[in-house]
């Protein structure tokens, strides 16, 4: 895909300044040309009609090089994933495409301030406006929030939790972007107020109270499958810094690569590496088999791909020294990017429990 | 396989009695019927014909019961696999099929007192004795040493290192069985000490100078192949413990799986060994395909599955905590057993170099 | 003290064989005599009248030699501790010398099998009988259980739990040896069955309803002290042979402490093992100081030290490789005891929330 | 002490800001009033004669609230020390009291791009020129040097590894400031060319040839004992963050601590906190008692310090979860400064080489 070589070669160069910049406009035009916003979607709508291994193998080039650049697959592809899920024949029409080539942008808005592992307890209110709603609330966090153009919210109706598409252009949305947090610096991420924003009611996605269970699960699921294989690559580009560094580096009268201390490491994280790739590996497959056992497979390997991914960025760092922690550093940036993948869709412990209690069930082989 | 399925069950009931007695006569016998002791020879030469990846889920089901029978399975394919690849045509015919039925049980001496990691400095010495070889020396740790007919033998020749078979009913071998070792108490473990025992010239196996760097590589890979799923059994046989303990055992008015900790230990033991089960799968595919990069993921599943066993099996018996002490405890058994596992064949810390040596040459995907 | 020293010598000698046979009854009766079941009682008891830093430094020698023959330290002094602390004045005129002096041998007869780290669920039964207690319930893995003249035991009567001594030469009273365990081999550990034994009002220790609360809960805090040192000696043990080992041992043609991925074992253990040690050495102090923190501070020591010497003695196993794993290896033994010692008088999960639950609560420095 | 009283509290409000500007030069002198710059310097030399004690202390409590505040502590702590042991009677009176005070600003020129853990292989070069010299080389992160006013500068005469103090205004010396680094960011870090700079023999520091093992051995040394205790500092800071977060967070209807999961983080970090910190103490001990082992010691305690710093914070950014992540975050600045707190002033894994190698040649108690 002769677009995402070029989009990556891109991030190779680039993807430090965007960590200061955020990800600039004609970028993400660049990658929506790509086709990276509409990778799963079918050609019918638009998409690229890729297989979910094939996605999985994209996310992780776009995340050996640029986690920002990776999120904008992951967040674009979750609302799109739920749309194409739940929307009507009608929903599904008028944004589906829209999203699989890029001509919108989406957010997608659930965490708040009390509200983050357990989405549960959103306090963001749906409240019947004649035969529209009008949403008021806060969400944190929500990425690419600066530039979307349209939001998957999740709040509170008489009916229970749910869902709907919000534009941002609609009055009474407010962006507050966001500056100075620990990773995915280049994700445009904003936190966005909704103070009695009018939606009409084909906004509504999925009936009232199906908003967490069926919509925001599915697209967390999709959610955690890129951040998985883009959590493979955050690996993969850490040791292969960490290789670069250590097979040429001089340090007195020897090449870093003849201490022990280093050769070790780098075994250790490769094996580790490559356990949390197979888990991704297999996720693709039982995704693309439609096997039942593939959103706990999903759970497994985001879990798995973010701790490796913290865990060798760590080691890569401790292996470039300075370097590593220097302006501009790859495996400095993952580092940091790679702390917020354990936090974000799913934290580690969180992860933990509910895979312990699939296996505890019985469900797991 | 029927006979399997019942030399399993049996193991079932009687592995925490043979780790105490040793592995019986019978059961040896019961392997060999069932054709654990080929599985992997051709059927012309009477083994099963199974391929890698039909060995390596035998030696998981071995190892999720009894180590020890496991390891009988592990030392006979290796020293036929080394037979069938480097013996001669008359050689080959002598000895492998006997092997493959398990008519003699072969013993690998290949350890020394000053020899353990690293096997090129062996001591024990092949002097020319007419046409025929005398050989002396102390061999350590020979798994089912003990009851084995014939030992491959590695050694020093003028010409270099060298390997041959040594019936052990030849004159000048002693045989001292060891008890009270850590782990694969039922392993038939026995120092063999070697006192100017002469073996015909058609016993050495491949030319003098081969012994190391091939003979003893080609039954170490095979070694470590069946050890690396005999690992990922044991883990997967202490989850399932750890799983129906923790799902049963009521401490206060609580069944010990309402603990988050102990469903967390359930959930991160479970994706570890997944990983690590994965990098044995993927040494059996590339084994089948007869890929050159099959010796390195052997030696990465098997680093990999070892430390999985190990910290599985402590975390296991944590779980049942004095249940997991008891004697004939099975998480005891294996929390024992690992810790060997993380010893031979390529002991942890070598593993890890020979992995990182591998990455950092480019030889890693 | 001489007395010690001459017993860690044996023990230096024996441990092994301990480990195989139990501990004799000679070596006990050395113990007794040099005063080493009743350390820290007061002289005017028949003690020795140490200090807690005194006493945890007789533990600590042993510990580094002999995890059964600490344990006799332990219990002994639990069990009198809580009879000093607790007993009338008749009570502990009558028992806290014979026991500190080894005239008796006490066991500690808490756990059950559906009350190990939760105490306030144990099922055994004190009914009133006349004045007397009538005392039914099976107790398990009672240290030195085999051979104690007197246990301590907790149950339940109508006022609440409940502790009373118990005599071993009581009608009703059935010990079953076990052996075969993971560690702790050489400690007589033993089964316990009450069935409708008869003790005297006298007998019964505090106000019933006191048991668990006061009288269990002053013997497990003077326990976890003992076996917190008893650690930090075991992790110096295995520290003394991994540096033996690796300034001696020839590997090919260089010493095994030429390689850095040892000297870094040394290393890191050497650090792990000081940490551990400190708390140790704060508990000490706070406890002769009589500092209200002491108690907590003993549980994050002991947490700290079993911790450091499960990982210590792992690592210590894999420096020594084969040698390790060897019959008769104090590594090996101290790898299986160390286990058990983060399982023993409260285990690792549940300290971490005992300490977690102290800071939270802002008790902690 | 008022004036740290009054500089932590400032550091409380505006550590976050100073890591995105560099610490202002007002804070920089409010720490020169506050002694900040000459703690254990003697009260002779304008200093406040602390004790090793009295100065981790302080080092604790800065490095609780900044890592660059307390790296201001630590870098004119180690040039002066260094200038205090090793220069004549002139120079000390002329430096020692200027940099206690804080009329001059030091900076530590010692590593390069080929020289960091083995400075051994500096390549700047010190050469005659008449009685004075000249020196050329490229430093690289030097602490405050965006600020100071006088440079310890190690290099390469024809006697040797040599050391002399560089004033920032001479001509030559271009000070290249470095932003967006990984942690430290408040520390006005840059890079320094020294071009043919010409320096007086008077500011040679110790003979030529003496530089490495003497004068820079001696700065390291009480760099790392004052890293050791920020480091203590820093632990403490992500515990009492993640404890106030755990305290009063809600999750749904739950307090995040009521998670045993958050709790058990909350109890090992504090565990592995207070064994790090010990070894802090116990290298004070040693330093104000004037041991040869401290030297080993604080080693050690840096070590284990960094290393806790590094965990705590992890484990600290995990529990607060995305409000952990969010700019301006306590712990998430520590997750960065910690990792280069691994790395700086003795690196993790040269430290554990150098501990092994004191351990295995019996040095260690």
């Amino acid at each position: 895909m002769i677009g995402i070589d070029t989009l990556v070669a891109s991030a190779e160069t680039d993807a430090a300044t965007w960590d200061e910049t955020g990800l600039p406009v004609d970028v993400i035009e660049a990658a929506a040309r790509a086709g990276v916003l509409g990778l799963d979607r079918t050609t019918d709508c638009r998409g690229l009609g890729l297989t979910a291994a094939e996605l999985g193998s994209v996310a992780e080039r776009l995340g050996a090089v640029c986690t920002s650049l990776r999120s904008l697959l992951t967040v674009q592809g979750m609302v799109n994933a739920a749309l194409d899920r739940w929307g009507t024949a009608e929903q599904r029409a008028q944004w589906v495409p829209a999203l699989a080539t890029g001509e919108l942008l989406a957010g997608f808005a659930a965490t708040e301030s009390g509200a983050g592992s357990d989405l549960s307890s959103v306090t963001t209110s749906f409240e019947a406006h004649g035969s529209d709603h009008r949403i008021s609330g806060r969400k944190l966090w929500v990425t690419f929030g600066e530039v979307a153009d349209v939001l998957l919210v999740l709040g509170r109706s008489p009916a229970g939790l749910t869902t709907a598409l919000v534009e941002t252009d609609a009055p009474g949305v407010s962006v507050e972007p966001i500056h100075g947090q620990l990773g995915m610096r280049g994700a445009r991420i904003a936190h966005i107020a909704l103070d009695g924003v009018v939606v009409p009611a084909d906004h509504l996605i999925a009936p009232p109270g199906f908003g967490l269970s069926h919509v925001v699960g599915t697209a967390l699921d999709h959610g955690r499958y890129t951040i998985a294989w883009g959590c493979a690559g955050m690996a993969r580009g850490c040791l292969a810094d960490a290789a670069a560094h250590a097979s040429t580096r001089v340090q007195g009268s020897a090449v870093l690569s003849e201490h022990d201390s280093v050769r070790a490491i780098v075994g250790r994280s490769w094996v580790d590496a490559a356990g949390a790739r197979a888990l991704c590996e297999r996720a693709a497959e039982q995704r693309d088999a439609h096997e039942p056992s593939a959103l706990f497979t999903t759970i497994a390997a985001k879990y798995a791909a973010a701790r490796v991914a913290a865990s060798v960025s760590q080691q890569a760092v401790q292996v470039l020294g300075a370097v590593g922690c220097a302006p501009g550093s790859r495996v400095g940036r993952f580092f940091r990017d790679a702390k917020v993948m354990q936090i974000i869709e799913g934290a580690t412990e969180v992860a933990e429990l509910q895979i312990g209690d699939y296996v505890l069930g019985g469900g797991a082989p």
